[in-house]
C-alpha cells in the first residue's frame, strides 16, 4: 500500500527515553511527513524480533482510507504471527497488528463515506502498529461519539468475533448456557456482555485465579483455570452447556465436545496453546496440530453435536465477508449506544513497549484488552533494569519468560 | 409396555392371499382383542429376516397413550436397524418403525391432553410397524383435520427432521443455498418445501436421473446422482453453498465440506451408504465408518466452517429433547395449515409387503415416502411368482437384489 520507499525501512531502533520523545513530536508536527514509526517483526521467533522503526509513510489507494492511528488493538493472534504459527503470514520484515482506531487524513480516489477527521476504527490485514495506516473502506466503521480512541481499538475484533460466534454460528437464545475459556480476556469479557443481553443465559468463565475478583460479576460460574472445569460444569449442570467458546485447542476440543448438551455447538476460535514460551515454536505447533483429536462426523451424528471454526481475520481478509461483518458492527454500535456493552481495557501501551506488552498476554496476565497508545511515551525502565536495553534483541533464542530483566510498569487503565 | 403374553409372539408368517384378510377382520372387529399384527424382525440381517406374525396386544402404562395404528412412516433407518448399523438397536426379535399416525384408543394413568377418538401421530421408540401401538404422550401430536394418516406418517420423522436441521441447526435466512442429496427422498422433499418458505434460497438437489422429471420444481437445480455434482454447483455458484445436507456418509462429507462457503453448515443427518445390499452388514458398516475422513477443528477454524451430526431418533429418545420437538411440530403444523407444506407420499404397502417397500427405499426408486398402510391387503402375487412364497425367508444369506421374484406391484400415491 505504501507510495514509495517501502524497501527503504530504517533498521533504527529507537532507544528507549533516547530520541523517541523527539520524532513523536517531528511526526505530530507535519502531515506530509515521508515517515512514520512502526513497530516491525524482523524475523519469526522471540520477542527480540520486534522493534520500533521509521518506515515510509504510506498513502491511500483506491478505495483505502488513510488513518492517522491514535491506539491499536494486541491481540494473542498476534503472538501467532510473531512465532509464525499463523496460516500464510506475509514475509517478514513486517508490521504486526490487525486493528486500530484514529482520525481520518486523506482518502484515496473512489473512496466515500469517510471525510477528513473523521473518528474511525478499522481492521487491517497486517500494518495497524504504526503511526498511520491505509485499510480499504470496507473495514473502516465511524466510531461512536462517546468512545474514546483506546476502547475503539479495544472493540472491533473482540466484539465482532464474540457477536458472530453467538449469534450467526451458535444461536444463542433464551435460557442457553455458555462455556469461555479465558474468560478474563477480551474475547472473553466481550462474550461475557453479550450474553446479559440475551435472557436468562448461564455463563460458565474459565480464568486464572488471581482474575476473578476483577471479572466475578461478568460470568455466572466462575472456575479456576488449573481445576477440573469439565467437572465442576457438570456438578452445576449434568446435562452440559449449550455453547462452547474455545481459543485454546489441543485436548481442550475433546473436553469441550464431551460438554456439549445435545445441539449444542463448540466453537474454535483460536489456538493458543500452540503459542509457547519456547523459539522452536514451529515444531511446537506443528505437535500441537496433529496432538488435537480429529473427530468422526458420525460421532457428531449420534450425538447431535456441532463443531464449528470461526476466524474473525479469515473472514475479512480471505473469505471477502466484510459486509457481514459490517452488518455486525452496526448491531454491536446500537448495544454500545445502549450501554449495554462496553470494552474492557487492560492496559495501554507505548509502541516501544510492545515486547512487555506481548510478554503481558503471553502470561495471561491481562484482565481484558492491551492497546499500544501510538501517542504516548514508554514509561521509563525501572533503575535496577537500566543497564540492559535492546542487546537481547541480538540473542537468536530468547525464551518468552526470560525478558523479565527489561520489564517496566505498564499503564494500567 | 406389553401387559402380558409378549412371549408367545406367533411365528406364523401371514402367508399373503391366504388368511390375512381374515385376521385383518378379526382385529378390527373387537377392540378387546388380545394379539395384533405386527411386523417382526427375527434377526439383524437381509430382508429374510422380515416377517409379519401375532404378538400381544400393548397396553399403555402411565403416561402412554394407546393408538390404533392406520399408517407408519418407512424410513432408510428402518434398513440400518434391518441390518444392526443402527446405535445400540435393541436385542431382536423387535419390532421396527419409528413413526405412525392412527387413532388414540385408550389413554394410560396420568395421560392429559388426549383422548379416546382422537386422530394422532406418533413417535415411537421402535415398534410402530403394528396395528397398535402405546408410547409416551410427550411423543404424540394432534392431525390437522384436513390431513390423511398416511400424510400424517409420511410427516413427523421427515419435516422435524428437515425444519431442525435447517432453522435449528443451520439457521438458514434469506438468500442463502442449500445443497441436499437425495433429493427425491422423504427429507429431501421435507427440505426443498421448507427453503421455499424462506425469500431467495436456491436448493441444488442431486438425485437419480429417473426422479428428475417427478422432482424438477422443487428444487432450484437438479443433478444426476452420476456426474460431479461438486462441479457443477461450482459451476453455478462458484463460492460454493451454505448448507450442505448429508445423508450418506463416506467420501461425501469430505466433498460437502469442500463446497461450504465461509460460516457455511455441513450436517450429516444419516449414513446410508453403510446399508449395503450385501448380509456381511457389520464388517461393510465398519469398514465405511473408518473410511469417513475425520475433521480437524483447526482446519474448520481456518476455513470458518461448521460440521455438524444431526439424529433426530437419538434426540428423542436418548437426549430428552422432546418438548423442542414439539415447539417445531407446532410451527411445521402451522406451515401446513397454512398450505405452505405438504408430505409427499410415495406409495403404501400392506404390513405383509415390506419387504418389497424396502427393496424399493434401498434402491432408491421411491420419490417422497413409503408408506406401511396397516389396513391395506397385499397386491397379490404376480401369477409369474405364484410358485415362490416365503421360502427364502429361511436363507440365511439373502442379498437385497435377489428379491425380485416376489415383486408386487405397489400402490403409487
Amino acid at each position: 500500500m505504501a507510495k514509495e520507499g517501502a524497501d527503504m525501512t530504517e533498521e533504527t531502533e529507537y532507544m528507549i527515553g533516547k530520541n523517541v520523545g523527539k520524532e513523536t513530536e517531528n511526526v505530530e508536527s507535519s502531515c506530509d511527513a515521508k515517515e512514520m514509526r512502526a513497530v516491525v517483526l524482523a524475523g519469526f521467533g522471540g520477542l527480540n524480533k520486534l522493534r520500533v522503526t521509521k518506515k515510509a509513510m504510506p498513502e491511500p489507494q483506491d478505495g483505502e482510507v488513510k488513518i492517522r492511528v491514535k491506539a491499536c488493538g494486541l491481540n494473542f493472534l498476534d503472538l501467532m504471527v510473531r512465532q509464525g504459527t499463523l496460516d500464510n503470514p506475509p514475509k517478514p520484515p513486517l508490521v504486526p497488528g490487525f486493528e486500530c482506531s484514529g482520525i481520518v487524513e486523506s482518502v484515496g480516489e473512489n473512496t466515500t463515506g469517510f471525510e477528513i477527521g473523521d473518528r474511525v476504527m478499522a481492521f487491517v490485514n497486517y500494518n495497524a502498529w504504526a503511526e498511520v495506516v491505509c485499510t480499504p473502506v470496507d473495514f473502516v466503521y465511524k466510531m461512536p461519539e462517546e468512545m474514546t480512541f483506546a476502547e475503539a481499538a479495544a472493540f472491533s475484533l473482540n466484539f465482532v468475533a464474540a457477536y458472530m460466534m453467538l449469534f450467526e454460528v451458535a444461536n444463542l437464545r433464551e435460557g442457553m448456557s455458555v462455556l469461555v475459556h479465558s474468560a478474563g480476556g477480551g474475547v472473553g469479557q466481550a462474550v461475557a456482555q453479550l450474553c446479559s443481553t440475551v435472557p436468562n443465559v448461564t455463563v460458565f468463565g474459565v480464568a486464572s485465579c488471581f482474575k476473578h475478583a476483577a471479572i466475578r460479576d461478568s460470568v455466572t460460574h466462575l472456575f479456576d483455570r488449573n481445576v477440573d472445569y469439565i467437572q465442576e460444569v457438570k456438578k452445576i449442570s449434568p446435562e452440559g452447556v449449550d455453547i462452547v467458546l474455545d481459543c485454546l485447542c489441543g485436548e481442550n476440543t475433546a473436553k469441550g465436545l464431551t460438554l456439549l448438551r445435545p445441539l449444542g455447538t463448540y466453537i474454535l476460535y483460536g489456538a493458543s496453546n500452540m503459542v509457547t514460551g519456547e523459539t522452536k515454536s514451529f515444531f511446537s505447533f506443528a505437535k500441537s496440530w496433529w496432538q488435537v483429536e480429529k473427530v468422526n462426523p458420525i460421532k457428531l451424528y449420534e450425538e447431535n453435536k456441532v463443531i464449528a471454526g470461526f476466524s474473525l481475520l479469515n473472514l475479512l481478509f480471505k473469505h471477502g465477508k466484510c459486509s457481514l461483518v459490517k452488518s455486525v458492527m452496526d448491531k454491536l454500535l446500537c448495544l454500545y449506544d445502549q450501554k449495554k456493552i462496553k470494552p474492557v481495557v487492560d492496559s495501554l501501551w507505548a509502541l516501544e513497549e510492545v515486547k512487555e506488552a506481548m510478554q503481558r498476554i503471553h502470561d495471561r496476565g491481562n484482565i481484558g484488552k492491551l492497546i499500544l497508545d501510538v501517542e504516548k511515551s514508554p514509561t521509563p525502565l525501572m533503575a535496577s533494569d537500566s543497564t540492559e536495553t535492546s542487546e537481547a534483541g541480538e540473542e537468536e533464542e530468547e525464551p518468552e519468560g526470560d525478558n523479565d530483566s527489561k520489564e517496566r510498569m505498564p499503564f494500567i487503565h
